[in-house]
């Protein structure tokens, strides 16, 4: 870290903060230059993070120079993390595709979506059985009953099972029946409930929230990882911005820029980034191209009679046509997916 | 809400539709432009909101005409509401001044800053006893022992009590202690946590999220008020925006625009939008001059000790100078403040 | 265009505004819900543009429900438009590479990059001859001398050149040495610059504002079109959004959007989204892999002396590394890109 | 500037840096932490504008200490300007008010526009004769028939002129007319024309663009003042946001930002901001309560019949209202407005 002092600092302030860095064990570099005098700190600068170093006198403003958070990163550990859900793994070079509908609505629905999007190639059925909804008038999902027909379908097809969870209750009601965890992206910083998930030391997809730095995100990551928990993989959905023509605005370069700062596995959510399911097959293709390590991707068995976010939901049609296409992509790219594998 | 059918639309779309909708028991309203047909839909339009008409065959997209939320609108309640907290009003004549440090750290220090807040006419004391912070290795809070600490400030000066809580574990611990809940900005679309404190009853001051529009927090403040808890105050407290030059941009329009659109009370946080305490007087006065209806400040004995937030916290001293230039602006606006009636 | 009423409106409100659109030779479809009367607008919302229908008695807000431009739209032209430079053409099955160094900086240079970028397939050849600086005191291009050394490095190679204009004195210059005129980023509101490159008739690469939506984009290239040029392509090149991460956020989206919307064909600009060498190839793949008809990217002969955006161009190793790329990508979504026929 | 260097850089690598900076006359300051080596780099970095560090092997990124601009900030000047514009004092102890018409439309509207803002207390009058317009169907402005107009508003009622300048050819015709130039929020990047008004020597109002942040704005100032013209008035006008409750989210915080950061008054302009009449008057009361040194505001004599923006203009009468308030919340802020000294 460094420290700006002001234009007209004095230097018995300089030694003031010298002396509490090095109270603290903190080495002190001072530097004096033609405005401004700066101050760099050395040493694990976690010790500072109590210590209200902006308001003494003299300082101006601290510049970060290293990232906050240390599981996370690559300084930590420099080679990729491959997240191993119950066999299939995650961010080697299989690619990875979780689908199924927004919410599981009933025994019917959910077993037509597994069957549908194993037989594309998917290796995790999705549904949601805890809905968190804009609306408090909302269909709020059918809970751990959703969880139930989840399993139903899980037995039927051998698909993996990855469900959301809003709430400490809904972590132990659904560690019964899922293999991974998802937190959504109104939860990227409920805080309490990372830890939650940290703490169960199962696989966690963590999406990154509409308006989270991905700098943010990693440190959020970082409340899970520091309970023991590394299985986590990352997921873009899209951020809050000014344009309105797509639900969200999918950042394709937190794909690279993940990659580069992280460890961490990092799949894209394209239907809740677009919103509209013309725009997933684009969206979806440019994300593997990007260098994701997967999908997850809303599929409904009869869009028009979905319950929720019936508008981003692809047919099993359109999400077959768009397996296919993934896997000669990813030939392409290097990478693998068995389109069709589960017929 | 209007139905926008595509250029291309056939006439038996239109006809399906109005027959889903007419059997749902809505009106239904055709009209045909030059280059498109829109359909008017007449009734409560909340029997549609589990319905995809976006998907129905020929339908180009979906219009709002009414906003979705009821309870928090204008519509349902024409004139505006007074919260009252145990004897102070929030939303009438008089201003209301919540003030305190960032985190409940120490007895001496809580007591220190009730006394200094109360003396200059400050009708709440505000201090974090659960705190989400964005890294995981930061002070989180005394918990339990912080509301405690909290409680004896109260007994010694008579403020009331606001502090944030952050889970279902932690509303049940506060209810003990606490006059009013604060829902933060992380939390705006936790909605399991807004229904606990909507069951609850306890008045609850309901901050914006970074990245949610005032529309979603009217309709997020819903899941508290279809709890049939209507003692809600909002707050505005910036949001997240490309500046940096401040924490979050104070979006000052959002108190003339609430107050437009709904009957709640709102009052507005200029600590955590500046994230720096010089800005702080200039933004409080602004959010009066506005219209706001009170401010929540971070004011701490000694901000060069604090332990969270420290840039951003005002001295006594500093704080005792803006309820001054409050008490007068209020005067010019037709509202009050008694400055200096703690003494 | 609908007209919604406030709550409280009066019949004799709804009569005089009938009266106006009627006056005007618009036709008016009135339907009445149970909390708002909305006003249907049948005709050609343009005789409206001047007409202040927001501010009559009883109005509460205009819903615009088609899209105000018209020449750039999919409803003027469904079909995709090819845009034919000198015998290239954009749009069609081939995709098109613009490349070559930020700024021309010098004959060798110049020279240099475009037999590179000529070698890996690129079809044109951009360099900066007006720069526009955020600072001063940067380097602001050579000028009409830029011109002359691109001129050279034509018919050295045989690429086509495409170059920035910046004011109407730079249209003029510029027009005898190009074969294509850019619209920068911060010109895209730039009203009477774009009128000049209208009427030159000239074809025009034009990009996407920082802050502008899509919408707004659309309209600005209607100012280009309504002067008789219809020879635009868009540019996508990332948008301002509260991520540092990045320069800018690639708004990805932007491809399928725009080819849903527009009939005009659409490229993307990675070096400025990205801001960093090291995310341009995998921004590229991924725009080709959304559905863009090309890609124009910084190359410098050697970057590291380049006088502005070094940290964004690529250098001729790594470009013809990403056109291999782009190259096998093509053949496999159905598009064709001659990697290395220049040789 | 701080050059923080890559974790596994070679001393060889800070080696060839600091080589680099000494020949260019700078000073090297290097500091070896845990984890990172920085340099720091002393004297006046503008000789480094043009020299890609970032590009040097074992670069990570370079990070700014001091602020780009010079001639704007307050390290050039401590003490506030006071712009003079033919004997009105902007940035003094008397606030000064722009009012009137978006576009001049008529010699009747502009007259009795005039006459009225005259009236409540204004010294200036605007009104657009050049209209960027987002479509290019809207009407676009009398050119100089409007500026003729102008002046004869300023014989009449002895208020100074300013209106909107869009090309270096408006500059020329304009600066027959107008006491001081505006620029737009679209041109506050166009450098070719913040050039050609700082030639003029004239007063300039210089508005933040929608998405530049403080800092881009003040170095765009820079290329007004950098001509020797350092009559530069900034006008805060709203940035873009997520947010659509308002036509823009007005930055509030600018105010006390800008105070800070630089010497030249800064006045807002709540019409462009709010984009509805109904939240002028609480956005005007809160940039003055925040310190601004003025306001711009839309008037006009008749808003139903204004040929642009409609919705955000006043009615004389409001307009007259607001400036009785500002008059007595200046006289609280220790500052002045004589509402009412045009009778």
């Amino acid at each position: 870290m460094i420290i700006v002092m002001k234009p007209g600092s004095q230097e018995s302030d300089v030694n003031e903060i010298s002396r509490v860095l090095e109270s603290l064990g903190l080495g002190v570099h001072i530097s004096k230059g033609t405005e401004r005098t700066i101050i760099g700190v050395i040493g694990d600068k976690r010790v500072l993070s109590d210590v209200p170093l902006e308001l003494m006198p003299g300082v101006e403003k601290l510049v970060p120079i290293v990232e906050s958070y240390k599981l996370a990163g690559k300084t930590f550990k420099p080679e990729a993390s491959i997240v191993d859900v119950n066999g299939v793994k995650i961010g080697g070079k299989e690619l990875v595709i979780m689908a199924g509908p927004c919410a599981v609505e009933s025994r019917e629905q959910i077993l037509e979506a597994a069957v549908a999007v194993k037989k594309s190639g998917a290796q995790f059925l999705r549904g949601g059985a805890f809905k968190p909804r804009t609306s408090p008038y909302a269909f709020q999902g059918l809970e751990e009953e959703g969880l139930k027909l989840l399993n139903e379908a899980k037995e039927l097809t051998g698909l993996l099972i990855i469900s959301e969870v809003t709430s400490e209750r809904a972590v132990e009601i659904a560690d019964k029946y899922v293999d991974m965890f998802q937190i959504g992206a109104r939860n990227v910083q409920n805080f309490q409930l990372l830890r939650e998930v940290g703490r169960s030391g199962k696989p966690v997809l963590f999406k990154r929230g509409p308006s989270t730095t991905i700098d943010e995100w990693l440190n959020a990551a970082e409340y899970i990882m520091s309970e023991g928990n590394y299985n986590v993989v990352l997921c873009e959905r899209g951020i809050r911005t000014f344009e309105t023509a797509t639900r969200n605005t999918l950042d394709i370069s937190a794909v690279p820029v993940v990659k580069n700062s992280s460890h961490l596995p990092i799949i894209v959510d394209p239907s809740h980034a677009a919103g509209k399911a013309q725009y997933i097959a684009p969206l979806s293709k440019a994300a593997i191209a990007a260098g994701a390590d997967g999908l997850i991707i809303e599929v409904h068995p009869n869009p028009r009679c979905a319950l929720s976010d019936a508008a981003q939901q692809l047919t099993p049609q359109s999400f077959d046509d768009l397996c296919r296409d993934i896997g000669q992509l990813a030939g392409l790219l290097g990478r693998e997916f068995r389109y069709g594998k589960g017929e």
